[in-house]
């Protein structure tokens, strides 16, 4: 009897089920990135050992949205869009380990199941939520990607609203900010099935792009707000300084990662 | 006492609730049109008198996905998306009223609820839908606007696929296509609160285009399936003969249309 | 050529694709009720010529959610419950009408394309909306509908929470509440299709059940908390103290209502 | 620097992001289960070694339709019930393991993302889906759980109908069938973040309720449809003869499970 097949659940014996076919993934998406600082021990405190603040900078937040369109080499997905498409919103922090700065994705809201999947396998935390971004246009009503253009993004989870944007391009810009631009570093996590045995995978993993390429960044002025709710702490980074805000569209595609330790994090 | 305010309900002392704000509606979107003939029987079954089929190519049918960013003139809509977004599709056909021949939209899926209430002032015949639609992007896997690039489209209702197709751009156009190119005879109904006394609103109105901008339209080769479901009647427009397919980006502004007659359609 | 046949659009030749059939309309559903009194001010603003408000607790108003399976008299869609089943939230008003007491629903949201199309044959001045109530079940940790029994509601519309509640059953009692006790006085809007000509459709109609039957009600205490929204009004009927509160399981028919007057309203 | 806490991600210092909390888990719902034979080879390759066919009635299926209320401990989830309640459908087979045998979800889909992190703990291959189920109701159209009730349910995901199935209530049961009547003997992958490494987390692991209570069981009729759709196999398990169909109300908690073995299967 031969095993079942598949990258992903539902593995089955051809693995047409597999919620997301192997890597390479490829990306083409708009970002809009809002990064401002927040209380240092607020970073802090959703770093677990080995993990530590970054040397310089260690409060400064990335709050990015992104409308993609993702697909398998085949590129088939991008035929039939609901396979394809979906949208994210998500705060990244930086951190130390081993001497060397990383990025890390602290908290992620997709609007579709196969992004859920990619970030088990990543080490995002995604939810799903309800992301929406004003997209860029050259005819009517909507923005052109100029100066004076303005774009509004916004995030909700559970019915709350959870965060929400409006930026006004001002110039180009070398890059679209810097809290994003580093090597991820994150955990893999997932508990024992039997209770009081603690964690069944317990993986720091190193993640990055395998091939980017992008259009001109534009800095932007920002206004942001984030919201209370009871089941989310996004808003427990609170927003000190608005450090700028960008807008770039991008193709990316991701390869695969390097698992950096395991069994070592100080996680429940 | 003063009245209440509002275009559309919910009327307050404001107006600020209104579901959809007073025109002119400004759009930005996207289009993908698959042209097709089919048994002009089955055109002239939907059309109710005075109208009748149009003289040339009276069974060519127009299925258009459309995405769109809409607002009212201050715009504010386009800086909180989710109020501002949505997509549809729909099917048009032609139509001979006094000797003038119009465009017709007979059925009509949209994902939003503003787009349903701007549907029933402009006698849209708007139902609820899931649509998809391939997005052009400049950077990675998704195609750039431009002979070779495929996009994908689908229609579901109900928790049902209704329609989907597969277009690829060939060469540049003069338009995108001629059925849906005329102004827009359109019925506005709604049947009397007391049951047996017909209908309270009938209206048969003409509709079009205050204003309109364009990017080059893309002739496209195209394959096209629609879907048998209980409550809908799409598939009856059998594809006998695709046409011709389009892809394009427009501006449209949509500023009222004019009452061609009232009282006098044979519809139940 | 015979004309197109269908209650509701879109007609066509058999009436299949109508998104609502013909009343009657059979209703099954539970009711969570909260009632509070507002300031009169902000009732009678709601209120145009020739209503006024009631004379007596002219401030009361009725929060409702009601999740509902609903069918047409030959039960199919409940067989298809997508076709079926939806949730809904409204407030409800009384006011007076020639010297007679009326209920009005002055806001509503739902979350199906049918609910929203019989609203419009109604005229509750339906949105669509994300609404949830806590169910009562006979087994596990859900509520039985008893003394000490806690439900919940709430309802986001455009990724927004615009209001919670939490209930507690306290003891039978005769019924779910008064504000929503009367027939309804609603209107029956639509703009003319020409601008500046006023309204096209502009009836003030009487509606209310035609069959009627209930479980026993059963009063609660409650919290409810309503939330402002940049397009929403609901939370300017401020709680000021609450009435009551109360659940209920009801069967409902709805089969036409009675013209009261066309033509006089002082809306826009 | 303490650790980051959290059954589930995100984990932060509280906690309370947690997508899910942890075990026990309460739920209240509804299943509607309809059990047929299907070609045992069709079962035999969903079971990756040290799996095997059941002895008995090797080709049975039970399709199974479940609408929940779940909860933890403090049960707080039921008060907004948006974080509560969730709809899914699942297939499960039977399998030999040791001599024993176990029952096994080869596919399954939910309409909320706390369901799928608690899949992915539990090993159910989990998607997001739309899922439809007649309720029962005392009052109104919608069926009692009664003799010669109809009770209809309905599968769909992205943007396809999956499976349908109408189900007339006969008589009373001595249970819902015999398919889902085991342990569940299922498999918890995720693959290596490097590629070409295998599986990081490869588990057999067994799980089943740690407390239940349930109503009456009914024995129905059933009529069962399976739909193809290209990234889904659930329509290769095709219907060759329905063995029985059953309605029962549930409550059940569920508070872990046991590792059989590690990183032995044969999958890819």
């Amino acid at each position: 009897m031969p095993g079942v097949r598949g990258f992903f659940h539902p593995k089955t014996a051809t693995g047409v089920s597999s919620l997301v076919p192997p890597p390479p993934w490829h990306y083409s998406g708009d970002l809009i990135t809002v990064e401002y600082r927040t209380d240092p021990a607020r970073v802090a405190e959703l770093l677990p050992e080995p993990l530590g603040l970054a040397d310089e900078d260690p409060g400064a937040v990335a709050l990015i949205w992104a409308d993609w369109q993702s697909c398998s080499s085949s590129k088939q997905e991008l035929l039939d869009p609901v396979l394809s498409q979906y949208k994210e919103a998500f705060a990244v922090v930086r951190c130390s380990y081993q001497g060397k700065t990383y990025s890390r994705c602290v908290y992620i809201w997709v609007d579709k199941d196969f992004a859920i999947a990619r970030g088990l396998h990543q080490g995002y935390p995604k939810k799903l939520g309800s992301i929406h971004m004003t997209r860029p246009h050259p005819y009517g009503p909507a923005p052109r990607i100029e100066g004076g253009a303005m774009f509004g993004a916004s995030l909700a989870a559970a019915d709350r609203r959870l965060a929400e944007t409006v930026v006004t391009l001002r110039e180009p810009a070398p890059a679209n900010g810097f809290v994003n631009g580093n090597p991820m570093a994150h955990h893999r996590w997932l508990p024992s099935i039997e209770k009081g045995k603690g964690l069944a995978l317990d993986e720091l993993v190193e993640t990055g792009a395998a091939a980017f390429e992008a259009g001109q960044a534009w800095a932007a002025d920002a206004e942001l707000t984030l919201f209370e709710a009871p089941t989310e702490e996004l808003a427990r980074l609170e927003v000190h300084e608005v450090i700028g805000a960008y807008y770039r569209q991008v193709g990316v595609t991701w390869d695969g990662g390097t698992l950096l330790e395991s069994g070592t994090s100080q996680a429940e």
